[in-house]
């Protein structure tokens, strides 16, 4: 017999999930309505709104995925891709790379254009790409958890419409932590999960298409490949007429987006946006002062998930294991070519405040000191402050 | 600004979800865990465990698919079938019908056996689809929520092993109300929910992959058009020596069966079946005797879903909605052919006890009544009383 669930209570400062709002816990114990409840229809439908103002756009196909960021990611191009479309994907990371592997299981032909870990994608090298190839789609990550890069997306998307193709941006990192404004962009098709800077748990992803988007889908000649991220199905169930059984949503999930979006638009968007940048100014502060660099390129980061290289002759997992051990906090190790050469370190959320850095600056500098890095004890911490001074 | 969460405090006694057990309800508080963080993994693990005592087998690939049901089928179909594969799908409800989509959308071709609703699938009719084509797959609906039929298996399994073919057992609706045994059984896969007979959330869909499974799945020659639901990827995270990353499962959704589990064998399974058992032969009882007939043929019962034809002249929706608006009990309406004609009730996990069933039967009768029925005060429930008597 397994017995009660006791987890400790970590400080979670990695790349997702963060901390969830306390609210948003609480949320989920409401009870199950039935999926086609009217209390429960009129739920999906104030959540839906929120999350329209949060995502910045008038899209009538705007709703959760019943899946995590991955799971928004394959409907996104499941839908949108059918057998030998030519599409273009930025991969300056993981997840562009990613976005890539998923793109050619839907049967597209993908054109990379690959950057440096650490760097953006050009606007000239998907404008050249675009020269080679006539893309149905163009790709690219918004802000790319694996390197800390927040990617610009105007003339990307600019370039992507003049070649008449469809744009898409992963926001699984960047929603409720940056703007994202797919209208005002031009963004046809966007993503994003619930564990990161919408501070609840992982489970859904929501998901957003524009008029063109889902022209291109009504247009298909070729089924979709999936019937559970069936766009065109979910859009009966989530915004039909007559409310089409498609699947039993998780009542529980969308109860706690329904939370967290309203703790977002409480807060207001863009004092949120601003309180991510300024506590990722004072994290880079203090990691500079004491001589850890961001491996993202200056002026494109993320404020939500900053990379920092580990010094030479410091041992990553040593490191980590002793954040927990000692400290309860959890931060990130690198993923792909960034393993144990760099950390990530997230401020999403509600996880983004001062408190963090300063508790995580700390826990860092004495670890280092510790490990025989030569620095002056309070380092960190007194140049992080200087920033929550000014 | 949209208002706080208040949710009615339904009882709900539809298809699922199923009023879920307030254990579970207060594990979702639990604090989110990063989704490699040991203490984390433990959890995993212990969940694994105890969903291989619960689907009785030693299957190593058993684990929740970060989806609801239909994403445990569609991960079910999109791993073993690959281009061309011959399938046998039973259809005798609305579910096989949705296995047969599916499975065409991964390229399978589809040998439909159909059978009347409410009726089995006979293990000669699959028999016979053996001599036609040697499928690759033979895939039936252990309990069909749609009809409220309880597909016996044991005489096709036989059949699709002595045609070379692996077997699949929806058990969306039977895990944790009856029996599945998965090993003693022979089924090669079987996928569930949690929103039904476990008494949790929707929002996982525990899956089990046999060894022979498993090794058609490694011998595969084209790749998997899932990324989110690949099994090969999917075991290196839940059960590789290296976890390695694929996405952030919902931590609270695990917590929740993690919990939902220790309450099924904290109960005890063979308790726990024959409890959905006694409470469906009182339901029954009572409906008889006002004349509401079981759609579903005798001896082949589900006994957490029992379907009811309405009586001539009652309008299904009247007494949906009034038992609703009156009562606060959701019974649900039929799907498909069902339309209209069948009402569903539900006596899922805790939600199978006696208070429910004489509540729902006399809500039913008085409603009746009331539309004019002509069935004396008190006979439903007290035809219901006697089975509980004995």
């Amino acid at each position: 017999m397994q017995s009660e669930l006791r987890v400790p209570p970590r400080i979670l400062l990695g790349p997702g999930p963060t901390i969830a709002n306390p609210r948003v816990l609480k949320a989920m114990t409401t009870p199950m309505l039935g999926y086609l409840d009217n209390d429960f229809v009129k739920v999906m439908d104030e959540t839906v709104d929120m999350l329209r103002q949060v995502y910045g756009t008038n899209n009538t196909l705007t709703f959760p995925i019943s899946g995590t960021g991955t799971a928004g990611m394959e409907a996104a191009l499941t839908n949108i891709i059918e057998p030998d479309d030519a599409v273009i994907v930025g991969i300056n990371g993981y997840f562009g790379g990613r976005i890539a592997d998923i793109a050619e299981r839907c049967g597209a032909v993908v054109t990379s254009v690959n950057a440096e870990w650490g760097q953006i994608i050009e606007p000239e090298q998907i404008a050249n790409a675009c020269k080679k190839v006539t893309p149905k789609l163009v790709a690219v990550v918004h802000g790319e958890t694996s390197t800390g890069i927040l990617q610009p997306l105007e003339d990307i998307i600019e370039i992507a419409h003049d070649n008449g193709a469809l744009f898409l941006a992963d926001c699984v990192t960047s929603l409720g932590g940056q703007p994202v404004e797919l209208d005002k962009r031009g963004i046809d098709i966007a993503y994003s999960c619930t564990q990161k800077c919408l501070a609840g748990p992982p489970g859904l992803s929501p998901i957003s298409f524009s008029d063109q988007a889902v022209e291109v889908i009504q247009n298909r000649k070729s089924k979709i490949q999936s019937f559970y991220l069936n766009a065109t199905l979910l859009a009966e169930y989530w915004m039909g007429d007559t409310r089409k059984y498609h699947h039993t949503l998780s009542m529980t999930l969308v109860y706690a987006l329904h939370e967290a979006l309203r703790i977002v638009i409480e807060e207001g968007e863009s004092a949120r946006y601003q309180r991510h940048e300024r506590n990722a100014r004072a994290l880079i502060a203090g990691a500079k002062a004491i001589g850890l660099q961001p491996a993202a390129a200056e002026n494109y980061r993320a404020p939500m998930l900053t990379t920092l290289r580990i010094p030479e002759g410091i041992d990553d997992v040593t490191v980590r294991k002793r954040l927990i051990q000692d400290y309860n906090i959890e931060i990130g190790g690198g993923l792909g070519i960034f393993a144990g050469k760099a950390w990530r370190i997230g401020l999403m959320g509600d996880a983004a405040n001062e408190q963090n850095v300063l508790l995580v600056l700390n826990a860092i500098e004495k670890l280092l000191i510790e490990l025989g890095y030569n620095v002056d004890s309070g380092t960190a911490v007194s140049a992080a402050a200087t920033v929550y001074q000014n």
